[in-house]
């Protein structure tokens, strides 16, 4: 899978395993909602410093949001 | 550390642990060898999707570029 899609498809995730909207994400990390939405969607390319800002709102180690599958739910 | 200095030694590490100039590297991942130059010291933000091109040429997971500490040898 496309590693902008796999970090997207992680983000959101685990945003959702912590009941939070896009909008408290973007609170939390400093980031734009919509540009937590682009990443959400894979639509973007961020940089490290962003994994940084996303992992570190997240309360995950970084390399968490590059995993290629989902650790916490297998899918059907 | 800042992330950008972290995933520039991660890469420098596994880079030499394979016994490679920047210049081999930069031939495996299709980068410039100044480019690597400067993720090593730490100088560039790289996208995740150079981190997938650095990880694909030097034979790990993504996630590796982003570890805090060195998993391979330790410092005195």
């Amino acid at each position: 899978m496309d590693i902008r899609r796999q970090v997207g498809l992680n983000v959101q995730r685990i945003r959702r395993s912590r009941g939070w909207s896009q909008e408290e994400l973007a609170f939390e990390s400093g980031l734009h909602r919509t540009y937590i939405s682009g990443i959400e969607r894979g639509a973007r390319n961020p940089t490290v410093t962003v994994l940084r800002a996303l992992a570190d709102a997240l309360g995950v180690g970084p390399g968490r949001l590059l995993d290629d599958g989902p650790p916490e739910t297998a899918s059907p």
